[in-house]
């Protein structure tokens, strides 16, 4: 037996949740010292903080009072637009969470016909649960997992668009006060998530086994009901989310940078509101959404093998809840990391910000290392077995240790090699930017092939972990990998809302009409979040990889498939079509924020022409009617996508069987992997290509430069299309894997007793 | 047995091939009695064709005299142009060939120690000839496929350069007489191509027949070397001549177009002649070798499998040769298919072309269905045994024609979608178009979901092909499947061929300073060439993953595997990699196009600022240099991806093995058609919306144009991108995936012998 009693076990995990809630309210208390009240504002500042030196809004003659006031309309504005559009969505998901609730209890009570007899347990001997009562338990966790996600996303939001007015508020004091800001408030977001999602998942497991008892193959196959309901919660976000912000964006660029001539995040042009509020709905509110997914689902696919390999089978519920136990450690882990970010060093100039994120990454991965060692030696009996595929295999506890370290350090490697692709400090986006001399179709081939070229690493970093941690503990392996590339997760989330927190802290400050140098402060801030954001995306992408991988695994257990044969044509026509299903839903995604970007185009045109002295600043353009153009496209848009995505595995389950599913599913995920990578990165490197540019901070970037040149109106045109890339159709794509991986799970029993139709009558 | 004997057998195919070849001259004859030498062009072209009308330049007051030796000047630049491109190719590719015939015969030698003894048979019983033979008997074939590829190659490229300046000529008769010459020339091409291949390959069965004797296993185990001679040549081809022709395109636009706002092809453009050789060398001559080299590789798929099934075994000689039996039908059907065109109907208006075109994908299948039907009833006995991955199959004669004819219309209807998705008669293409409104960045979205889209239906019509044609004869019927869908090659080749015929007849029409109304009618035949060579690639993409996933299976065969688990990591890895390797070529190919477009621009621009009168008119500019920098890039830039399509089986083979190969060669495939196909028809659409606005044929296209407009200039950027996505990148990918399937077929005795030395040793 393990070191680590069952009450250790017991205590360990929701303490390590608690600290992490209470260090995300920790968190927040110190931004809310930032007022965005007036007078307030510099006194507290200025006392609190020690900061004698004048703001530059001061410095500048500039009335305090009024930029604050402005600031905290704004800001208001903001969070009230995203705050409707998610109520608005959550109507329509909510309809759908019923919908889809019910399907789940229907299909799965009746694999043995709604019976409530108890029935002969598949892996172990003895007698388990009935399928009905399952049912309920995996509708049950179905709900939960999504209702968690929902307000996960929710309170990102709610954080986000508190923040973004305070970042720019501290900008003013200096960039390090800025970026302190907008990374603690990028840490609320990340801890509450990962903690709450620990912490639910905890509860939920000890709540199930009041019913449950000794059957831990019917317990844990419910509790995956928990990571359905986070992803399609997620899929919702990032697919609506993505074309919201996207319309906006592109359609609030298209007129007033490329027609108008006036600058980004103008608060002349009628769409600079909506543009906002979609990076608090898509970025932060789906990535939030969608990491939770993640990690839910990692953890449910590891509990799942888990449950009939010999942790489940001995009863050992230590080892049986190592993969939460793993999260715990990675909250204190994180938790330390951040201090070195916000109180161990401090930022003073803006080139220092992006090291400082990368330490952020580097000090995790290290310092989790560690844990991870520790936790597998307390955890886990010096020998056990792991189910594979109908056989038990033999693991070492230290094997463990390296399946959940090498997807940490493949995640680190992921990160790194995403940041060498996008960021503008290296070769690859500084050739992109110079391809824009030649105009918009260099620099869109330039970066489509180093869209291309940037999957590369990032997949052998995934082959091998995949290769090391199967070969060690099988697909347990492969999801312990994946929630090791997680366990980092409230660092990762941190840095990466902060990007769209910066970004909006920019749009404030136009906005507000303070100083171009706040901007410029605000500016250097972004654009290290959009390599940030690159990265989290990067992150995003491998983990769903692992994760997928690892539900493929349980499901193909679940379903009694003992092998997945490429030379048998229904598992090689599924394969070919599973490949085709990400150009299906990117084409989707992208037409979709193609027509909804257009219709704002002609909207922010209407009211250009329309409403007198608008370009001259004395009229206020009507963003309301934008923030509803952006709306209603993306609920409506969101649907066919979101209907591909969920309705695919019950429909190739059904008529097709579990053989070509696991093709569907294979073919889905290593063709969605190279997309989703490929897309992320060309946006990312055309979206700093541009920065590049404006910024001239080289000598080769003066001489693209500067703003309104050619080379950068060629920059722009690159931005505005890497923006559903990099937004929409690419992050999705990691739902898309993850989703019908864990929906295939859920009905694996059903598809095993009613699966294939369509050959058994042919 | 079959109806048809052994002797019957041994007439058809050769008198087949040999009608096709004299069809071919006859048409050549046909296109050479159009005089390029001035005087006798009027008196031959008025007196012969019956064309008595004027002549546009006689009515327009030109000189006929100097418009005639304008264009035979240029004709002969491009051809000497192109064929010293060729040339300068073939000594690279010369160097290759030997490296890697010694690299065949060393590998397949070394499997029994280089021993000269008589082996016992894999398959079947009794004694087989010895490795060492079968390796220089391989490597023998390997030299005979390359040199038939490479001559089928310079034989279309010289028949193009041929053809169009005597299009542009027949053009001032009238749009009927430019499509027949072109449609003409096409044909020449395809059916030298088709019928040298078949003949060739027919002859080299019969020659190694002398020594092999009854040991067919061993005889068609070597003659598979003739499909990678083809294909790897077609690799050069296409990736050579890919990058020239869209270095000199794009460079030439970017300059041409962009800045100097001059019209495209016109003679002040320094690459406008490189342009012109670039047509030849990449569309025609890599677009033959490219489907000669699918012709090849399905034919030995084929014969390799039915060499162990009863064919073989029974030595049935009439039912083992039924692949070329299948293809000889096909160029009878392809000859009479092709009279529609030029005799029994006239082309009157532009608009009729198209129309015209599809006719002939329409009347081939027809026709083939019946002509397929009657030789599997003549050749094939009523039952038969197929070999299934280590069982035997029952198969009856009607199954084969089903397998075939599924094929054949799956072709048919990959190339009506493509046309659907690529010509600007229908509604993808004019939405891309009205994208344009907005700017280059909607154009450039919707292009891709365009293309994302399009990927939907071919993918489908190919699944249900391989479900089919494998459920009735294993991987056999795919192989035949493959065939089908290249059956009526001819017509599909003379209809692709057609296209870059045209376009550079327009091009010489520019140059030659003819009348702007001969250019509107090589628009006309252009515009239909673009939805054509869409059509082209669509046929060839489809072909390809039939045929690779036919060579895959006769692979996984030969080297002994009986299952390729999906669940497996070592088979997972090969497949996410393998899943990965089209992104990484396309990333090599379309970087080298932009890098070499970018040298071409500077190039021109030197000469636009350094040449005095150039933009007047009043001097020449510097041709040579354009070409030759074209030249240069192109030899270059096609190593790396050669290198990694050709050593990637190598590699992984040696050592990870077959299992970890066969992975690769399923993802490599799964993946590379659906970014191939998606990159043709981007690329294809943007081009056609482009036309559209400049022909303004409906008051939709006109409300976007005229040319010179913004919309224009969006559609001009779209344009530009899709370059090297439809003629560089998406086109090689065909030979991506069935390269890498061949040569793992060709080199399998070696894996499987010595294969996975780092999983051995580790």
């Amino acid at each position: 037996m393990a070191i680590l009693g069952e009450l250790g076990t017991q205590v360990l995990i929701p303490v390590a949740g608690l600290i992490g809630i209470a260090f995300a309210v920790a968190q927040w208390v110190l931004v809310s010292k930032v007022k965005v009240t007036p007078g307030a504002a510099s006194a507290a500042g200025g006392a609190k903080n020690g900061y004698g030196d004048y703001l530059i809004e001061e410095e500048e003659g500039l009335n305090d009072h009024n930029v604050v006031v402005k600031c905290a309309e704004i800001q208001t504005a903001i969070s009230e637009g995203a705050t409707s559009f998610l109520f608005t969505m959550y109507q329509y998901v909510g309809l759908f969470m019923i919908v889809f609730a019910l399907l789940i209890f229907v299909f799965l009570g009746s694999i043995e016909g709604f019976s409530t007899k108890s029935q002969p347990c598949t892996y172990s001997t003895g007698t388990c649960k009935p399928a009905l009562y399952t049912a309920l338990f995996s509708t049950a966790a179905f709900l939960l997992g999504a209702i968690t996600s929902l307000v996960s996303g929710f309170l990102g939001m709610k954080i986000a668009t508190y923040a973004n007015a305070r970042t720019t508020l501290e900008a003013r004091k200096g960039v390090g006060k800025a970026f302190i800001t907008a990374f603690r408030s990028g840490a609320v977001m990340g801890f509450l998530l990962s903690s709450s999602g620990l912490v639910v998942l905890y509860i939920t497991i000890n709540v199930f086994k009041l019913y449950y008892g000794d059957d831990w193959e019917g317990l844990f196959e419910s509790i995956t009901g928990y990571g359905l309901g986070g992803s399609s919660m997620a899929l919702f976000g990032r697919v609506g989310g993505g074309i919201y912000t996207k319309a906006a964006d592109v359609g609030a660029d298209l007129v007033g940078k490329v027609e108008r001539n006036i600058p980004e995040d103008d608060p002349r042009n009628p769409a600079v509101i909506a543009d906002n509020v979609g990076d608090n709905v898509g970025d932060i509110a789906g990535m939030g959404s969608d990491l939770f997914g993640s990690y839910a689902e990692s953890s449910c696919a590891a509990l799942v093998v888990a449950s009939i390999s010999s942790f489940g089978i001995s009863h050992d519920f230590t080892a049986m809840c190592y993969p939460l136990l793993v999260s715990s450690v990675g909250i204190i882990v994180c938790l330390i990391t951040t201090l070195f970010a916000t109180d161990f060093f401090e930022i003073k100039a803006a080139n220092e910000i992006e090291p400082a994120l990368k330490k952020q990454l580097i000090i995790s991965t290290a310092l989790m290392t560690v844990g991870v060692a520790i936790i597998s030696w307390l955890a886990l009996p010096a020998k056990f077995t792991i189910f594979n595929f109908g056989a038990q295999k033999e693991v070492a506890n230290w094997g463990l240790f390296f399946c959940v370290g090498i997807g940490l350090w493949a995640g680190l490697i992921i990160g790194f090699v995403t940041e060498y692709y996008t960021s503008n400090a290296y070769s690859p986006v500084q050739d992109v930017a110079d391809s824009c001399r030649t105009g918009a179709a260099t620099n869109v081939i330039f970066g489509l092939a180093l869209g291309y070229k940037s999957v590369i690493i990032p997949i052998f970093a995934i082959a091998v972990s995949i290769y090391v941690s199967f070969s060690i503990a099988a697909m347990y392996g492969i999801a312990m990998a994946a929630l090791g590339m997680l366990s980092t997760m409230a660092t990762g989330l941190a840095i990466d809302a902060y990007g769209p927190i910066s970004d909006n802290a920019g749009g404030i400050a136009e906005m507000a009409g303070m100083s171009h140098r706040i901007r410029e402060r605000t500016d250097a801030l972004d654009a290290a979040g959009n390599t940030t954001a690159a990265i989290g995306k990067g992150f995003a992408i491998g983990s769903a990889a692992l994760v997928s991988l690892a539900l493929f695994g349980a499901f193909v257990s679940r379903a009694g498939v003992q092998v997945v044969d490429v030379l048998s044509p229904k598992v090689f026509i599924g394969l070919l079509v599973g490949a085709m299903l990400p150009y299906w839903f990117s084409a989707m995604t992208m037409k979709s924020v193609g027509s909804a970007a257009l219709k704002m185009v002609e909207e922010v045109r209407r009211q250009f022409n329309t409403i007198p002295g608008l370009m001259e600043g004395t009229a206020k353009p009507d963003y309301a009617t934008c923030v509803k153009i952006s709306t209603d496209a993306s609920i409506k848009e969101m649907i066919p996508p979101g209907a591909l995505v969920m309705l695919t595995p019950l429909i190739v389950g059904t008529l097709f069987g579990v053989e070509t599913l696991s093709g569907v599913l294979a073919g889905a995920l290593v063709s969605g992997v190279q997309i989703a990578i490929s897309a992320s990165n060309t946006g990312g490197a055309w979206d700093n290509a541009k920065k590049y540019i404006e910024a001239g901070n080289s000598d080769h970037a003066r001489s693209l430069g500067p703003k309104g040149s050619d080379c950068h109106k060629a920059a722009v045109i690159g931005d505005t299309i890497g923006d559903p890339l990099k937004d929409t159709s690419g992050p999705s794509l990691n739902i898309l894997i993850k989703l019908m991986a864990v929906e295939s799970l859920v009905f694996a029993p059903f598809f095993a007793t009613y699966g294939g139709l369509l050959f058994k009558y042919i």
